[in-house]
């Protein structure tokens, strides 16, 4: 198999970018002297956290117990589950322990410690438990200075649990676009979710995890005094909300989608091709940034960017390719029927998770089959 | 299984209402005396197609060979592969036909329609092909009143193929939210499509099939004289979109995705739940439409639309949860962490792609597991 022969559409990886990317960020966050634990949610894929490991990651983190299964079933043991634990799950975490998982949870909750703390002495099973600390108001955690921080580590101690240590996600990093608010909002993390492990400590609470990352804050911080560990997943395929955000070039970007031309309105200046939305995901995540670049950017089969073509539409099955400038009114001699075109994904967690397999394309055009999971 | 136990997130639907819109889509076409080809690619699922088929569909319509190939091993021969046909993709409809599927292809440009009938003549086999009409601007298809359309006529019947009839899809009809408007869409699509075949049986071509509709038009088509078939496709489950548009109400909506509260942010009014986008996709096809339902409108476990409690807003596996009014600041109250709730998806397509199976609730909250499939 080789690019060429590809059936369309199909997830590609160019496996060159790949391996730039995942030793980037590894090179940085060991310069900064903390470990690096990817998130596997972005690929669910062996072939690349087997790559990520060989970098010199030091277990992983995942979005959903399938993929701890998963994962664990491939051999590694070093896994957080980094979404705030339900009680109604915590059966299948016991499961995955009682086979040897090194599965560490969270909680930001005082009804979750308490269900956590409960199920495990029930079961005679010393979950290790994680606090999720609220860095910018994005989603989950406890506020690094609130009382609730010590009740929930109390509640886990007393209850018989071990507390593993603290956890942060600056999900707002995604607005910035600057490297000067990145480094701020990267500092952020870092600072806050230090102080909420100093909070513990003083409380005579055990905190020997200081946890914190996304993709755009683990390659701005300049400075990670405090951090233990450091988390990012879509660093290793990049996509274009991270060239919006400034952390990426265009030319960075390993995953695209491979599609043909089926068809034009010349005096619409479209080319249709056969990938739409079921093959882009629907993320518009470049909609609010400084560059919309619709469903993804255009480039030759072999990767090469075509500067001013979008894929400006999508149904589920097609796609409109057109120029985000005047109409080109040669685009059916420009993508005659049967051209390969490659599409940049706005996201590269959301394109993944629309194929069951990746492409894996080497430097000679070879291509290899990567098999994905999906589902819970 | 039963509702109670399901592992969240997970993609549920409510047989019996299923069933209900099945039969009524099934009746209004019978009324207008035309036969209903219902597109698959909405569930990908072969429990809900051979409802479909048990409730008098004729035929199926695919968005991919894929589906063609699984629905075909299901038992299913008449199938029209609704998307432009690419010349790399003739193989694989070949090997369809020789396995006996009565594969129908679209074309809609002279390449297209040499490259099918070269390939075929090649491989002595006479593909039937229908030409896509335009009856709307909306994405593919030639106009009804262009010479193209009896170029492309002549090419393939010139070529040894079998031209089968013209097929149309008035996408456009999600546009629009009245009465009135899906009336006159409805009849815009047939009237166009139906002169099309005109047109064509005018130059002594033949053109046995007229096939038009969306879930829209087929369902506010108030005449559908010289048609002789019609396809929808999310009619079957429905969901936000269609109930803004005007086509059904929120008790129609068969999908939805179960989900269990983990977490709450109390002075935001937020009840932080496990099901993403990966769980109701990035889909946010209520944007522009009078009632933008954020990522889905929340309803109890049992179904029971909860008024104003949108899902403001989803990461990959975390989805925000609160009302659209002023924030609930009870909301830790009303939602404590494990409780369960079902969210109605904007676009049913969309949402089920990203599962690997439903779950059919019966009348008595019984649970089967419905498989489904994806990929290409």
């Amino acid at each position: 198999m080789d690019l060429q022969t590809l059936n369309t559409p199909a997830a590609v990886i160019d496996v060159g970018r790949m391996h730039h990317n995942i030793g980037r960020i590894q090179a940085h966050l060991d310069a900064l002297g903390v470990r690096f634990r990817p998130h596997v949610k972005t690929t669910k894929c062996t072939h690349v956290v087997d790559a990520q490991i060989a970098a010199g990651a030091q277990g992983i983190t995942v979005s959903t117990l399938k993929e701890a299964e998963q994962f664990f079933a491939h051999g590694i043991r070093d896994i957080v589950y980094a979404v705030g634990m339900v009680p109604a799950k915590l059966g299948q975490a016991l499961a995955l322990r009682r086979q040897g998982c090194d599965l560490k949870l969270v909680a930001d909750s005082l009804p979750a410690a308490h269900a956590i703390a409960e199920f495990g002495r029930t079961h005679g099973e010393r979950f290790e438990v994680w606090i999720e600390v609220d860095v910018d108001g994005h989603r989950s955690g406890i506020l690094p200075d609130a009382g609730l921080l010590i009740d929930v580590g109390r509640a886990l101690v007393d209850g018989g649990m071990v507390l593993g240590g603290v956890l942060a996600h600056a999900g707002s990093s995604y607005e910035y676009s600057t490297p000067e608010a990145l480094a701020a909002i990267a500092e952020q993390e870092r600072s806050r979710t230090v102080r909420a492990a100093a909070h513990l400590r003083a409380a005579g609470l055990p905190c020997p995890v200081v946890s914190i990352g996304s993709t755009p804050t683990a390659l701005a911080a300049e400075n990670l005094d405090g951090v233990t560990e450091v988390r990012a997943g879509v660093y290793a395929m990049f996509d274009l909300v991270m060239h919006n955000i400034g952390v990426c070039d265009l030319s960075d970007i390993a995953l695209s989608v491979l599609t043909t031309v089926i068809g034009h309105q010349e005096e619409k200046g479209w080319a249709i091709v056969d990938a739409g939305w079921m093959a882009m995901s629907r993320d518009r995540g470049t909609q609010r940034q400084a560059r919309d670049f619709g469903y993804g950017q255009v480039c030759t089969e072999h990767g090469d960017v075509l500067g001013d073509y979008v894929m400006s539409a999508a149904n589920q099955e097609h796609g409109i390719v057109s120029c985000t400038g005047s109409p080109d009114s040669g685009i059916a001699q420009r993508f005659p029927i049967g051209t390969r075109l490659r599409i940049l994904p706005n996201h590269a967690c959301a394109t993944g998770a629309q194929h069951p397999e990746y492409h894996a394309i080497g430097e000679d055009g070879s291509a290899q089959t990567w098999p994905r999971f999906y589902g819970w």
